[in-house]
């Protein structure tokens, strides 16, 4: 089954008519500590979800775990959910990421909507798929590809966000601007990430959504959407370690910067667009302090990310604007040297 | 991509040419206690498996959990591990379930290759796609939907097997009986199950393969191959936490027992046909201790079955050899009747 990315206006009719359907015995939603309080209200007098049973997480990246995971999956067991059980996860990308997978692995798959409440998990958790948890202090690593019944998309949730976590959308939003076209990547650029739009979320969703459909598996062209993710990973991992986590957006950012410098020296990409987008980004994200003795740690943490082959480091890169050289590599002297170009550019 | 499974008289050649058919980075083999002591040497002079990392885990369903599945990822990882390594489990369906779960699982999904070494899990667990673990005091609770690249079955492995083990995949074979045809059903129930044949085996996956094919996420047809197992499955949980854990082949036969006594009073199932059933069982399978006492707890492991709506207990039934009676339920009285039969009967 194929899953439908609804852009809604109307959260109450969008809701009914998603949760109408599916045919199921139970009903579970799942929130956090954070989405219980500030996006729960915002449905919990339609009638469709009056008899849900509640999971409730806690919130932030911290709690995307094995015991976190697990605690859900009893939460189902402890409240008679069956195979025909159906389940609403409403919260960031932690919990469509870890409820989706929750779902998916539950007696081997149960139905679930996703209700995205932030801006990075409309514009990046929504479509694709992707599932998981953290583990073994890597990001992402457990999970499986299995697609939800329904993806709400409402800007009401928006509402609820502040501007660094509106921040960590917007990155996202700027890399479907750097791998699409000119038009879009001009559009995104000269917007005020406040003032982002449902139009403007449905378009970049709509980016993603053709690079999908085409290599649901992430065998070629999906790649594309790992552009700043190779290293962007590696900071948020970073970050984690010692313990002053950052938003993945705002990881990504960092990471953009880093790939479009290495899009410069090994694809001819344009310097001067690179300086706008580093210029966009010194504006609006904060620095990730790190320095020369963290090169190593760094490095070691790219070597991990999924999309190598060996311990060769893989990279999507770009020539220009939506122009993908999927599958590229840097040396070790060519990382450091981008890395030394963030921390003396930002 | 749809998996193989290879009928194979030549283990050497047909996993040289298994692994052949994969690109990969790393090779890594999965066994347990017992299939590293008692099947590994089969295999470990192939150049194919030369570079492999080993993992080894604990035999036995009791290890079939969380926390083993996790000491998989962990040494996955630790063994540098990509998402383009490949992975070959070899061992009974404890192995082939939770390694297939954890390859599935393992950044989004690795390659595997199922090499079952027992007859149970070559005529059960070899086709279907179903990986998992057991959770929360339940069997197979958590798990997906996902095949291996190729099964390999060899009854090479079948002469490192007791007479116990040997019956327990035997059972499965009855079932495969008992829902396809008079003939083979008959062939099933004349052979001396020590007699065992590849060609046999093969008959008895083919019958599988048919009713996978057409159904492969259990909506409809597949419910088939539950026969015996709504009330095998409380007993082998039952057995289970009653700590004298019983093979699953021999819970099934026991729930065959059961579960053919009410197709004979709720679908008009022969009662000969039934009684030469029952007669094939009490010769080859132990009985399993129980009292009135237990009833409620048996009763209450049946509602847990994954293939149950809401709290109604869902079972396959027959109205005959080979005839299909899905989505039957039946009340308390008549499953306790039944719970009666069996200690009366054997």
């Amino acid at each position: 089954m194929s899953q439908r990315v609804v852009i809604s206006s109307n959260i109450a009719e969008t809701l009914t008519e998603a949760v109408g359907r599916v045919e199921f015995d139970r009903l579970f939603v799942l929130t956090d500590n954070t989405t219980i309080e500030l996006c729960w209200s915002v449905i919990e007098n339609q009638p469709c979800v009056a008899d849900a049973k509640h999971i409730c997480i806690g919130s932030t990246d911290i709690f995307k775990n094995l015991d976190t995971l697990a605690s859900v999956w009893t939460a189902l067991q402890e409240g008679g959910a069956t195979r025909h059980s159906l389940m609403i996860c409403l919260g960031g990308g932690m919990v469509t990421d870890l409820g989706g997978f929750a779902a998916s692995t539950f007696k081997r798959g149960i139905h679930y909507i996703n209700i995205p409440t932030t801006l990075l998990s409309m514009v990046d958790a929504s479509v694709g798929g992707k599932t998981g948890i953290n583990f073994g202090g890597l990001k992402n690593e457990i999970g499986v590809f299995n697609e939800a019944d329904t993806v709400i998309l409402d800007t009401v949730f928006l509402k609820t966000l502040d501007d660094a976590n509106l921040l960590s959308g917007y990155a996202e939003m700027l890399k479907h601007g750097l791998i699409s076209n000119d038009e879009h990547f001009h559009t995104i650029i000269n917007t005020e990430p406040k003032a982002v739009t449902s139009s403007l979320i449905a378009e970049n969703v709509a980016v993603k959504e053709r690079i999908v459909t085409e290599d649901p598996h992430e065998k070629g062209l999906r790649k594309a959407l790992n552009f700043g993710h190779t290293i962007g990973h590696a900071f948020e991992s970073f970050a984690m370690h010692e313990e002053r986590p950052i938003l993945h957006g705002h990881a990504v950012a960092l990471g953009m910067v880093c790939e479009l410098y290495l899009s410069c020296i090994r694809c001819g990409f344009p310097t001067t667009t690179m300086r706008q987008v580093v210029e966009f980004i010194r504006q609006h994200y904060p620095v990730l302090a790190y320095t020369c003795d963290d090169y190593p740690t760094l490095f070691q943490l790219m070597q991990h990310d999924k999309k190598n082959t060996g311990s060769t480091i893989n990279f999507t890169l770009l020539s220009g604007i939506g122009q993908l050289q999927l599958n590229q590599t840097a040396t070790q002297e060519e990382i450091y040297e981008t890395l030394d170009f963030l921390r003396e550019g930002m």
